[in-house]
């Protein structure tokens, strides 16, 4: 039995992984799923990246998790690299899921093409509190290119707005990711063109682990609304010994 | 119910899209499989590019086609982009199916390795009437590496000369296809070595559609003879909105 | 029925090649599973790569194999293009699986990154007789991500240390792999990361073969343990006409 902890990627919640815990849990497993910090409903989103990390490493201390597998989505591997240089006694493994894995001194926004920086820069100078939005036509060819239209909107119904400064604070770390003395997963969907595949996740941002174990299945970056089961599979396999 | 037009690649006519087509048109859906001039037993060989799109081009007016979702089979590419460039008005949206992706001034033959043109040309010159054809090894090895020999051979048997002019002919757009405001999809076989995967259709071609939406499969350049019906739902899939 | 010679890894014995070979022999055809020079338990580890590849040479002619489609795993890249080299008329078809793919005057070590190869180096130095061995963490996370920790383990446990020299020795070939007038077939496990995949098997790797035959299939660079009737499966693919 082990203990994973799933954190979510930017626009989403705890909630949406629910579907794939289940099947964790199914197996024998506890999984947590909370929400970082200015991603809930009430939350100020003038929140930056030390805030949001510090809400995760938190919520291991508050309910004294230890040996835990951390995975993080997406903007989740800023989150995660954060808790594993500042508490990593309380870890077992690292899975990153299609996520950004950052050195210090990087911020999220250094690893994107310059045309979704113009992107954010201009959703966010619109909103009333520095937040960002993913425009529907991107969501639905890039972000969640497996699914059906309806689900495509479905899941973009319950996205939240995005604090930008976590996307422009540059996270600094005592060890780099390739340095950690700790298992190290990358999990990647093989049809995920949330990055251009040119531009990509793997092997691009997974070789910036070092040492690492591959899982790849098939599917978009969205794989937690079109896939769940699949994905608790995954999971299972990235994150055991 | 939506309507499908399907454009072959070079060597082809549409009757090899036949088998593709059942399982769509099973589904409840229209599908036209439609022989580009040039690929016709009795055509000319010597028509060049614009010919061969203003074929598919008058093929949709003359039956009157609208809200089609078009999609182009390698060399077919060429065609639908210039049929969108022409009558964007009567498309829903775009497929390239391991289809070249030109913009305005380039030739099929600007995408493709040195090798394979310095082979057209010698086989090209050596032909009545400027036409090419593929030598049975490199059909069989990076074509349709994914068939028996029996069916390679088959296969074989129904390609027929292809116009050459068709290849080093420039197209001319008044919009490249990224900028093109409709729907595309790229759909990318994972086995295809048509074209050397170090210079492959995805991403090096699919990225030049800008915003489209990427569905991969298993299977080479030739899956309308070796998986035909596996083909018809990744179709569907990319199809629709 | 066909003839096929299946050439091991570093590391690694025929032995650990039965459970691929079994379903091939059920599907009609003979399989042998030799063990190259250096890798027998009571071999000599101070062993060159010349005499490695004389031994699967010797094993062709002294069983007198003609018409052999001859597989080599890794490492064994290596000794079939020596073997191709040599006594091509023995040979019907050349399978690389994950494999090595040298030209004239290279050596394995030309074609890993880096720290491999420092790794190697000082693990060589420390050894009584310049043998190399894989350090657990590397095999696990690296080699065999798609396998459990127990089958890791047990797979691990039947490794034998690997004579270096057969990785520093270039080797020397009248004709370079893509002007052998054979059938290639290159088979890549599309989640191998024994070399990083930025530098990877394929295409990298593969396309030095000139025209060949791609044959994809999931899992790692241990599908003999992990999938062994599933790469039975793929050999058969690689290797029919």
């Amino acid at each position: 039995m082990s203990t994973f902890v799933l954190v979510h990627g930017a626009w989403h919640t705890g909630q949406e992984f629910e579907a794939v815990a289940q099947p964790i849990r199914d197996a024998g497993h506890v999984v947590h799923c909370p929400t970082v910090a200015g991603n809930n409903p009430a939350d100020d989103r003038r929140i930056g990246l030390g805030a949001a990390i510090t809400s995760i490493a938190d919520y291991l201390s508050e309910n004294d998790l230890t040996d835990v597998i951390l995975l993080g989505h997406s903007y989740g591997g800023m989150i995660i690299t954060g808790v594993a240089d500042r508490c990593p006694e309380r870890l077992r493994r690292l899975i990153y899921w299609n996520a950004f894995v950052p050195n210090s001194g990087e911020c999220l926004n250094d690893m994107v093409p310059p045309h979704y920086v113009a992107m954010f820069d201009a959703v966010s100078a619109a909103s009333p509190d520095n937040s960002v939005m993913l425009p529907f036509p991107v969501w639905r060819e890039a972000f969640i290119n497996d699914g059906s239209a309806e689900m495509a909107q479905s899941a973009y119904d319950v996205l939240n707005p995005h604090p930008y400064a976590t996307f422009t604070d540059a996270i600094s770390l005592n060890v780099n990711p390739a340095e950690m003395e700790i298992g190290k997963s990358y999990i990647n969907c093989t049809e995920d063109t949330a990055l251009p595949q040119s531009l990509g996740w793997h092997p691009r941002l997974s070789e910036k682990l070092g040492l690492f174990r591959l899982v790849q299945i098939p599917g978009s970056h969205e794989l937690c609304f079109t896939e769940p089961v699949a994905l608790a599979g995954a999971i299972m396999k990235a994150g055991r010994d």
